[in-house]
């Protein structure tokens, strides 16, 4: 029988990521569920809709919200959580990074995504920066120039945009997204335990 | 010391306080909390932020995912679920008489709120039509006249404005919003259990 999986889609910038990126390796693995790594980017499929930065700058109630409810969340799993001073801030760089590892299969992909979280929501660090993207990769113990330099080639570019727009075909409009092989689509943090059970059930 | 409290904030043409007011009763007396009712109109609030219909007719993305998902929970619950023809539908009338209700702190309030619910996305019918309404207040054996002709008073349409603009002054900008004594505010059927838990913890 071959081993469900679940495709993880998420953006570094979006604030639910964070706990759903912490959450999601043990959970799938405490239930024989194999994880697709899916980093894109959430600006182009925003900016389509006309938005022009994240809703929760634009729609500042809800965006108040937000923020309160994922200090909850976090709280509730015993994460840190650190609210950042710049936000939204572009995980491009990052995103780029994790592409490039998810798409080797390197073992530190799932390591460095996490790691971006924790320094974006926990650290107060700035992910925008391309000096902590390499910080990261220095703590991770991989070789941070090479992987920036492969990140930062072309082929890399366009195949994070070529992703970007499948996201957008396969009608994602936020993060984090799951979506199980049998093309059941979850939205948000809350549905990952959903999502997860739905890929082990449709295996 | 006092029963706590949890103010259940809801709009009849919302898809997600469907599930919220089928499971909120028997929950919140399964932990010793009271519920009170606080219908209000989205409309309006969603009007501010320049929005003229509900979300997910302007995002027709976020509108497909969240019909699925709204399927996915009721068959969850094995609560029956039809996708209604028109939507949204004006939950005006029904909003009059539930503030009307749930003001005189009548026993049919909240089965009047749950008919109107079952109405709209269980049995197909329209609840924008007065009709409707009528014969969802017969099939509670009050007395229909009297009350369509109270909710329809000037003071009844003058309260329920009040409540709305109340519930936009607590930043309330969706529905199911629920709220806490000690002001907490969970937005979302998917945040119901954590509000009944915090306001029993808070109490």
């Amino acid at each position: 029988m071959p081993v469900p999986a679940l495709d993880f889609w998420f953006e570094f910038a979006s604030i639910y990521s964070y706990p759903a990126a912490m959450r999601i390796g043990a959970l799938a693995t405490a239930s024989g569920v194999a994880v697709r790594l899916r980093p894109f980017l959430l600006g182009p499929i925003l900016r389509a809709q006309g938005w022009d930065t994240s809703p929760f700058v634009l729609y500042p109630q809800k965006g108040r919200y937000a923020w309160r409810d994922v200090e909850r969340i976090c709280a509730e799993l015993s994460l840190p959580f650190r609210r950042p001073e710049a936000f939204p801030q572009s995980g491009l760089l990052a995103a780029r990074v994790a592409f490039l590892g998810s798409e080797q299969q390197t073992p530190w992909a799932k390591d460095f995504c996490r790691a971006v979280y924790c320094a974006e929501f926990a650290e107060g660090r700035r992910i925008d920066r391309s000096e902590t993207i390499r910080d990261i990769l220095l703590e991770l113990k991989v070789d941070a120039e090479d992987i920036l330099a492969a990140a930062q080639t072309n082929e890399t570019k366009d195949k994070l945009r070529a992703q970007t727009a499948h996201a957008e075909q396969l009608g994602i409009f936020g993060a984090p997204t799951f979506i199980t092989q049998d093309g059941e689509m979850f939205w948000g943090n809350d549905r990952l335990e959903g999502a997860i059970a739905w890929a082990k059930q449709a295996s």
